[in-house]
């Protein structure tokens, strides 16, 4: 398979998505070969020894999409830009999934304009692993923050998409599915909520397990996918990152490794789901570690056949 | 002044309540009286030395209003519980304040049926206390879980409401007014946010800084008092209690006073706003210490003149 990877966006780019992509091309199956979209020059002074690993290619790209661009404006007028590029390859069938630590808009847009949304969905979406406190394991979940005033229909139809995630991705085999809510009983919430829960409680496409309090959200024990309208999931995500930056260092060994994970400048990235392609947008800070990490889950996602899962779930 | 407490409420009640009650019977100003509201035998067997304090009444009451009670049931039909007798003495205006760690439910009620919201208020709301990194100080959350489904005037008024309360009880000379929000500039949100950000940003009524997003919120540097709906404030809230639990004895001791300020049952309790009177709802699980932080709570509101400053605004 071919994966491909923007080695252009991001806040410390290109030296560390080249130099993720240096270490991802050591671990990756052999058949994997790794396809960067980027200024062919700057990518090459940055090589180790200047050396292109075996399994990497370079597609020369002369544009960059920034992030004062605007994502819609950019994407049209760019057209050698290395996200632009990217897209154009992974529609064509040239590369299998694309990767980047860029512009979220402009991955967005591409997402939707080239790629389009798979037949059946509403509204593709974000999602994002939450620790727990259960020894490596994370909860998804979706939407993180790309559609708000989301309707019941859209919310249920993120219980499927996060379903087959957490199965292929994180190996849940039916994957416990819960409602993010401010009470236990079916009867509370907002509107959205109570109207989504009679949608879910009823479903033979994943296993709902009820709603869940923010206050369990952390034990790891209760659920593996967490769905909400993308507001809250912002609000929570970014609760968590605020909660990594307050106790910086000051967390004894006993949870280190939980609160480590709450670090998403160390994560690989937050996949696009309900698209016809595996995409992967990584933090803006993320790390020559983060950037190889998504890789290898591009690569997991295109192994596990995530799409095609998906595919069916909605035909 | 009188400051009256339900002291049948709670998980370990009436104990805990009874020897808060005597806790701050110490510190209370020479003019200030508790009126304990339950059963007069119970609480003369839990009183240290089985002695009143000179400071502190007892008005006996015969019913209990449960956890497991209906609250708006109970609340017509337990006419002699300690929370209805509680609630008609403020009513009456034998006590100026009145404070609860039982049925959160019941305590709402009497709010609305008995003292009432403030004329122009469109819905009462409840706010905490947010610890942020700064030391010593908490950033007023509000709603924290009365009103979802909230409409861009009653966020407005919330921003009204926790201005002066901040002001009162929290000593910030023009309290900073933030909006919660998944972005920083004025046109990013849902519809209830960005509406909501055309109505405060010209308002004179308090000192509005604009939005505010979650990983921002603990430091404590931008804003006193944070605005949103209740579904998004009680999540946010019950993130902070679970990050408490997560990382319980495992917070070295440079952070130990944010992180212990995190912890929910060790406050007083949390305001009612916009209604008639000071009322106040304690955690379940309150210790003796919460119980008499809470009547010191109620005691700087009495003294700040909090009701009449609110009603002033809304007349």
């Amino acid at each position: 398979m071919r994966i491909g990877i923007d080695v252009m966006g991001g806040d410390y780019a290109p030296k560390t998505a080249v130099l993720g992509v240096v270490e991802a091309s050591q671990v990756v199956s052999t058949d994997t070969i790794l396809v960067m979209f980027g200024c062919k020059d700057e990518i090459e002074s940055i090589l180790p020894n200047g050396t292109l690993p075996s399994n990497v290619e370079i597609v020369n790209t002369t544009e960059v999409i920034g992030m004062c661009d605007s994502p819609a404006q950019a994407y049209t007028k760019k057209k050698d830009s290395s996200i632009v590029v990217g897209f154009n390859h992974l529609h064509s069938g040239s590369i299998d999934a694309f990767a980047s630590a860029g512009s979220t808009g402009a991955m967005l847009v591409g997402c939707m304009y080239t790629i389009k949304q798979i037949e059946g969905v509403i509204r593709p979406t974000i999602a994002a692993p939450i620790p727990t406190v259960v020894d490596g394991k994370d909860t998804l979940l979706l939407d993180v923050g790309l559609n708000v005033d989301c309707k019941p229909e859209v919310l249920y139809q993120y219980a499927i998409l996060g379903s087959i995630y957490s199965n292929v991705m994180m190996g849940n085999i039916n994957p416990r599915v819960a409602l993010l809510n401010i009470g236990e009983e079916e009867e509370k919430g907002d509107m959205l909520t109570k109207a989504t829960y009679v949608l879910m409680k009823d479903s033979d496409k994943f296993n709902f397990v009820g709603n869940l309090e923010a206050n369990h959200v952390l034990e790891g024990s209760k659920a593996d996918v967490l769905v909400c309208d993308g507001f809250i999931g912002n609000a929570v995500l970014k609760m968590a990152e605020g909660f990594y930056a307050a106790l910086k260092d000051s967390v004894s060994d006993d949870k280190l490794n939980f609160y480590e994970r709450l670090n998403y400048e160390a994560h690989g990235g937050t996949p696009v789901l309900g698209v016809n392609s595996v995409v992967i947008i990584g933090h803006g800070r993320s790390s020559a570690r983060a950037i190889s990490k998504m890789l290898l889950q591009a690569e997991k996602a295109v192994k596990g056949d995530l799409i095609q899962k998906i595919k069916e779930a909605f035909c």
